[in-house]
């Protein structure tokens, strides 16, 4: 088959590779139709992130159908329709039986992470893709859900809303912040309404981000290239600072940004996936009884969250801005690593260009 | 009457000042009966908190009897006996009605601080004291609490209980690390097992600490001094870290030692009271799906751990080490501030000394 | 002044009564420019509630100017332009510090509960109102809020939002039955988003009301007079039945509806007032993980649910259908009470009958 | 092998039955090492549950050794000692993801319902038994933990635990009542500190059940022969009631007087398996903002509670006061159903009574 492969870093091919064979009994295998690239991609090929060796097939995200399932397992069928979740979940250790399969300890992949998918494992970025614990990793689709809609919530819909939105406690009639109005904003944006959010300010320096915002569900926008873009912020609150601040970029800077506008006694949530380390201010927040989040996605809030799109309450097909074929993948790169040039948001690489 | 005044940085004295006059019909005058003595209070006389001024007069925790209530007063009356919350509450403005009587907007004293007493109005270590919004502000104390034990309900109690263990999220069957066994981290230790903790780590560089926490309910103790503490905390674990990392000092390092002993999905308290930044090492922390809190305590648990100070179920007597009268408040400071070597907890200061 | 008298069961007149005179510190005398008639001044009106005596005047709900402040008053000003609470909040008891007002210790009217209006004292139905617990019972109006707007926050919006949607525990992407679609039940549903329910089914005998409940913000109607209603329900969710199920009529067959339509480890929250006991069926239930509320409103979510009417948020002004001046109040009674006729939801009774 | 086999109402017993085979990926066979009886088996005995089917092996409780394993299984291997739970999970299905596995939809047994041994699948008082989804429904136990101890977390501990104190909400310093103190309510009161209640009150007509009540942890106890013990009870509150009142009976009068004690705003947790309706009063309770919880035990805190059980934190062993042989079961049978009698709480069965 072919794949996306990662050769070192800035060193990427779409080239050939074994067909995915089973290893273990709660194994299927998926033929991938739809798959996408994540901002972590980009950072991997960079040699941001050294667990990931070369030979390894990118991607994290993903729409199939099943094609051959192993003896254990009980819920899935060959010829299912699958989204692909980017966090595997063996759905017995400590960690998956309190909901908290990001830190799976199953072993396959290595234990103590549930993101394994184009890390430690061969990833989706490919014809086929073997997924451990498919029983609890893969998601059966219903008929009115597309692929492009369905592979928005391998990633991006459930890491912003539950390391954004739930996380950061949003509860109703809450003025709530996010920053950086990237895929991963946008869906903290398009699911804070869930929780109630009465007021939800997108921030960010690219004036069509912020217009793409308002057709998420942004109520106000403010660009933060402008001196007293703070101050435009407060005026949107009770002039105490907001209930819930999101950070979705993973800079130092964003990140002051965030605790810079929480309210005493309001939440700050970080999503951003950083590469160096912050100054947190305690001699002025230790008084202010803010609480901080963090984390890598459950993924547990993805069953709800197909519901929701499957009755188009979440506007996941506005995510996809581009359409590529899988041997279009490094053109499709290229698109995605140029974002504010191509406005782009999240690239489709499908089977079926046509039709998605 | 007397009172400890400050008299600016390093300089205190046990001298004459004016009586307190009622100011507002939600006022309450009250005769201080027994008070002690803060670690702010330290950090105010060396000149590190700006907001007070010279003249002020010390203190935020006391005990005493009513003796003239405003026209306004609904629920006490001359001759009640008193606990004095270190928080006033108005009761009504939008951060009280949500619990958040830190942050008061009540324009007594300061809008938006709840901490006034001995900071931005006259505080406790005085023969009488005026107390704003009485009626949310004082507790009627039932007749089998002695001063020294309600003394404890103003400020370390609730705090090592609020900040510390609410805000720490501890449920029952955790794991709690606490770092610093002074009289907040040991109010934390008090408290942890009315959340269920199972196993309640004390983390200390002082032997006789340690020793102490052992009395309040810590079940391990580790010395920090020992080059592998983290590992023996660690071992009281399944080894994936603590579920609740409660930070009782304010410095940065033990800040870092309070991040570097959480599981994934746990917590990390901060209730000490910093005067500097700290680092935060987001590049490592954004995948481990911690939380981090911090605050000034709301004092909305005094009424229910006062209950069960009452019932004996919190040793709450056990803080006093040292039992000072009035006239004596300065050697009650010296004692106080060399705690390392008078083994000092809490030092009362008392009316009646004998009686207490 | 004129106000509307209760002379006793069937008997009720428009007539002069006293002008009220402040009584306690805390009091505030209220012009009432807008009020409106609840369900439940028809069962008084009966004799259903014998609390009420004769010659109280009766209402609960309204929106006004303040003319006279006690001496304790410090929130408001002659002038303010206010929404009259259907609950007074002393502030300071211990149910109203864990935001329980609906069960407020404090003595005006009377001790242990919090609707005292035209029932304990005398309510808003008239021309003036004195309002005792001032500061907590009432909540000055921003300019873009019509009386209109505010009186639905008296006490439907409220009591539909918090007895039915946060008592029902509704979550993102639940599906919640609303069995009756008057005043309270449409309440419930145009607030059942602010937690996120994906479905919102009304069911109602009338088919005039669940028109409306769909311009309300249901996603479905079910005629409960069909013998297939239960399946019709059902069928909306995956099978199992509704994950909330909010009783909003206060009979016992309605209350054995919302039972039937739980799923198990799903909730009925009882927001209809009843005259009589029902029947459960725990030799049934007992397996079934369900939970029941039931409640009086505690109006600790009038300044949120405030704050999103003036954000146009809520529709408000949907549930006036009929508008009469203050001397048409036997009118609007008489219009009230054949609500399935006149289809009235709610009949706005005002100073300005122009203006509204 | 032996079991104990029901033949119908009124009729079992201890007999050659077949040994049990995998018959799933996801099954492991266990020698059954040690067992108990629960009043549920009784019912079963009367013929009161007609799901169960003549033929059928008892008993949902057991603690063994793992002798066989399906192809599927990751977590176990033959010679593990193994805690059985009462509750199977698939650890897949919507409602086991949330946590309920009380009403896991995975199809063995029966789709729809946890608890599947002794009921819809063959049971535990027998020398072998079969465990579907064995991964999900075992737990491995830790050295330090006896047969006896363990037993106690098949069922009556998460019990409860579980349906009694968390879905009774406790919360520190409550008042907690528990009406009935047999096994179960004994486990609630065992269990109840672990969330704070600072009153536990035991409530039954058997004296001797009083006095071991206190030996498990409750505060006070009241005779409910007694005519006044509603005020005994109501005494050792605020006045106002109870903060969580427990019904671990499952009768009418019982669950009466379950509600007869809840304060405004209170909770009632049913813990008792009922045989008919009961009488809810809405008339009087729909004001009183009480809320009603029931259910199956979902039995995932069973790991946090076997910790403290190896902690010794949990008094495990106490429940356990006769002990039998495996050949002596029907002696067990008769000395557990006459329990007023022999002052039995838990009757143990064991391959080696010696030891027990």
């Amino acid at each position: 088959m072919k794949a996306l492969i990662y050769n070192g870093p800035g060193d990427k091919s779409w080239a050939e590779a074994p067909q995915p064979q089973l290893l273990h009994p709660s194994d299927v295998i998926v033929r991938v139709d739809t798959t996408t690239i994540c901002g972590t991609d980009l950072h991997i090929l960079k040699g941001d992130v050294p667990a990931v060796q070369p030979g390894r097939i990118l991607g994290h995200e993903g729409v199939g159908t099943v094609v051959e399932t192993g003896t254990g397992v009980q819920e899935l069928v060959v010829g299912d329709r699958v989204l692909i979740s980017c966090i595997k979940s063996c759905g017995h250790c400590p960690n998956c039986r309190q909901g908290l399969y990001s830190h799976c300890l199953g072993e396959e992949g290595q234990s103590g992470i549930g993101w394994v998918f184009g890390h430690l494992i061969d990833g989706t970025q490919a014809e086929f893709v073997r997924v451990p614990y498919a029983d609890n990793s893969l998601y059966r689709l219903p008929p009115g859900v597309s692929d492009v809609e369905a592979v928005m919530l391998s990633d991006i819909l459930p890491t912003g809303f539950e390391i954004g939105v739930l996380s950061g406690g949003v509860k109703p009639g809450d003025v709530v912040a996010v920053i950086g109005a990237g895929p991963v904003g946008l869906a903290a944006i398009a699911t804070a309404g869930l929780c109630g959010a009465g007021t939800i300010v997108a921030i960010d320096r690219d004036a069509n981000r912020l217009a793409q915002a308002l057709e998420f569900g942004a109520t106000d926008t403010v660009d933060s290239q402008r001196p007293d873009w703070r101050q435009e912020v407060i005026d949107l609150t009770d002039g105490a600072g907001v209930d819930v601040s999101i950070e979705a970029v993973g800079l130092p800077e964003t990140f002051a940004m965030a605790l810079s506008l929480a309210r005493p006694g309001g939440r700050v949530a970080n999503v951003g996936v950083h590469g160096s380390s912050v100054d947190l201010p305690l001699q002025e927040l230790w008084i202010q009884n803010i609480s901080i989040s963090m984390g890598l996605v459950n993924t547990n809030t993805t069953p709800m969250l197909l519901k929701l799109v499957a009755q188009h309450k979440i506007p996941a097909a506005k995510f996809a801005t581009h359409t590529f074929s899988f041997d279009q993948v490094l053109e499709a790169y290229d698109t995605f690593a140029r974002a504010a040039e191509t406005k782009a948001l999240k690239v489709i690489i499908t089977r079926n260009p046509a039709h998605s």
